[in-house]
């Protein structure tokens, strides 16, 4: 069964899209989807293992890992690089797996330019009132912090023609319904399936 | 909520395959999807109404139509004219509903031309081995029809890369969901929201 190239899903969108949330409901309802690990150059905490939280490595390696081009898309956070390795993501892909990436719109940006086959859907909020109710309602954030999300949000609806979909996630299980349905469409794909045709054509599927 | 235009599905694939009974099992199972009707030049039944079962008109009258460029596709089966009417296709699509065309691989082809913002969906056979079966038992063909048909079946794979999706129809359940997923994925399409998204950004929807 699981021999066919699986899908590369990315989903990003705004901070407060709950794209986080929608990703963990989609893992839950798929078991076609295996977990890529992000690579850090940040120390491992006493419970966290390397290639289990994430792969660790110096501040060294990452570099260059990121002049070799093994990194599908990576960031600096406070001192610390995180990015997602290419080789882990495209041997899930090469076994037939599928693999779902929530990342930051600068992220997905980075990743499109590498993967030509890879799906982008754009998370967004149901309105603009309601991420400002999400990113006040954390609590963790400043007023100015939130001003600055709101204002990147709007640029980031204006890069809306990079995405392939676009969900309003006004209810979460809608909005996990909608990706499981785009998996399955993307699969249904012609262009995913010449291979299979060609031998079903030739009877070798009979 | 029935303000976005719709969508044009076209079914097809060869004959045998099963186009008909998944296209039904859709139509029953969604209800934004409004039948089109077609037209006729054909005599009414007894028990036919114009505008039910069919749009019935003279021969000279669905030509005429034919030059005004009214079918969406047509063609002559047994001296008989049968066609699907562009402009009431066209109402169901702006009135917000989806429409589905279940039609034979030459009549999807004339659509193609017509329609850009049509999807494709080829409904293939398990095997041509399962098809040949299938051909059979309707026992109402001759061998010789049968291996004509067979013979069409195999062009009409060549023709895949027109088609935008392939169902494999083994169980009609399956392609029945399969159908409804590209369906709900089509809407998710970037390219299908711009305007709801321009509102979102603007706030008119909050």
């Amino acid at each position: 069964m699981l021999k066919k190239r699986g899908i590369l899903l990315v989903l990003s969108g705004p901070s407060g899209a709950g794209k986080g949330t929608v990703t963990n409901e989609v893992r839950k309802s798929s078991d076609t989807i295996k977990y890529s690990i992000s690579a850090t150059s940040r120390k491992p905490r006493i419970i966290e293992r390397d290639g289990r939280e994430y792969f660790f490595m110096s501040r060294e390696t990452f570099e260059e890992k990121i002049e070799a081009g093994k990194f599908l898309e990576y960031a600096l956070v406070y001192d610390n690089y995180y990015g997602t390795p290419r080789d882990y993501v495209e041997q899930i892909l090469e076994e037939g797996y599928d693999c779902i990436l929530e990342i930051d719109p600068q992220g997905a940006m980075q990743i499109k330019e590498k993967m030509q086959d890879a799906i982008f859907i754009f998370i967004a909020p149901p309105s603009m009132e309601e991420l400002c109710n999400r990113l006040t309602s954390r609590g963790t954030e400043k007023p100015e912090e939130i001003a600055k999300r709101l204002g990147n949000a709007e640029k980031e609806f204006k890069n809306l023609p990079n995405y392939d979909y676009v969900i309003i996630n006004d209810k979460i299980e809608k909005a996990k319904d909608e990706v499981l349905a785009i998996m399955t469409a993307e699969k249904l794909k012609t262009s995913r399936n010449y291979e299979t045709m060609n031998l079903l054509n030739k009877g070798a599927l009979s």
